[in-house]
């Protein structure tokens, strides 16, 4: 199978896909937030960090790859590219005040995955041609305050758009829970990315396996 | 010629390292005080950022690559490998705080030069087993703050003893200015880093050009 179609797969796999915040996780590191994600079933971890040294953010992905590569989960890396690289991660997720999809893709070549965020369809529609694998869309909802960057919620209409006119899978993105993640499904998308609602749970395990559970008796009903 | 001898000739070249810092520069920006600087005379730029987003970063970066090679000068990125790799820098200079220097030799290849900080001789002889192409010594003098990371200074004398056990090109850093760089070469530096006597400077130009001619009155002396 060539890595497209391999990329294609994993990610049509990600009903839900943990971000890690070591600010919003009460003391639990990014590997303590990865291990108990994939203990309740996560299958893809994102290693947010926007403010650690190159190094720690090193330290935190080599031990996040090794824990993924054991239990067959995805591992994806936000922004850095050199990060993802230097850890062989499965991917690279971008932001638009990060590298540009186009440049990321030249960096780590068609075998690894890229995912870029998309908060209209003008941003998705780009990614698409600039070589995403996937998009992250949103913000959907009004989300805590993970990402000061993040800007106004786009509300569940921008998923449908983005669905009506884009052909890569949608993970949306922002304010998503356990009391709205049926509607996200509804709406199109391919899976939910979550940062509060797993990382500020008292058990992330729990948090993850409940989301989880909603999310496919959601997919039986549809 | 081959590219570590190329690298090497270059290396040697840079008498007068020039570190840029958008906080102290009084509102000119990385690429303000790359023009002036070249315009000096500088052989060598480090763009150094640990603050800006990596789309701000990746900007700043094209438009000194763009300048740098338009004059013929070295352009060094400080830790961001990726940023490096995606504008085609020179090189890459990294401290203790960031990639391990080995892991940036395998993602930078042979082509690119890889500078690393050592502040003892410890740091000094990893780097050159790691494969560092130059080494930043320092801080020699008490910086002004403009790496808050960057420790306690460590006299001349840690030029002294890296220069007798590293066979590596030497650039002294740490709060060197007018006043002290004669010394800084009498004690064996192949080369002086500035950040501050430089982008604090009224005239960034004069600045630099007076910097060299002491450099080189002092090298007629030796």
């Amino acid at each position: 199978m060539d890595s497209k179609l391999k990329n294609q797969k994993l990610i049509f796999n990600w009903n839900l896909y943990i971000i890690t915040d070591e600010i919003l996780s009460q003391g639990r590191s990014h590997f303590d937030v990865a291990r108990a994600a994939i203990s309740g079933g996560a299958k893809v971890i994102q290693l947010r960090d926007k403010t650690a040294s190159s190094r720690t953010l090193y330290q935190s992905a080599q031990k996040i790859r090794d824990l993924t590569r054991e239990h067959g989960i995805s591992f994806i890396v936000n922004d850095r590219v050199d990060i993802a690289l230097a850890c062989d991660a499965d991917g690279v997720h971008v932001g638009q005040n990060d590298l540009p999809a186009a440049v990321v893709r030249q960096l780590i070549g068609e075998g690894k995955i890229l995912g870029v965020s998309a908060s209209n369809l003008e941003e998705a529609l780009q990614a698409e041609s600039d070589g995403a694998n996937y998009l992250g869309v949103g913000p959907v909802f009004e989300a805590r305050r993970t990402k000061s960057d993040a800007g106004q919620p786009r509300g569940l209409e921008l998923i449908t758009t983005v669905k009506a006119h884009c052909n890569l899978p949608i993970i949306a993105i922002g304010g998503i829970n356990a009391s709205n993640i049926r509607e996200v499904f509804r709406s199109g998308a391919d899976g939910a990315a979550v940062i509060s609602a797993v990382v500020t749970a008292g058990n992330i395990r729990k948090a993850v396996s409940n989301l989880l559970e909603i999310i496919t008796s959601q997919k039986g009903e549809s």
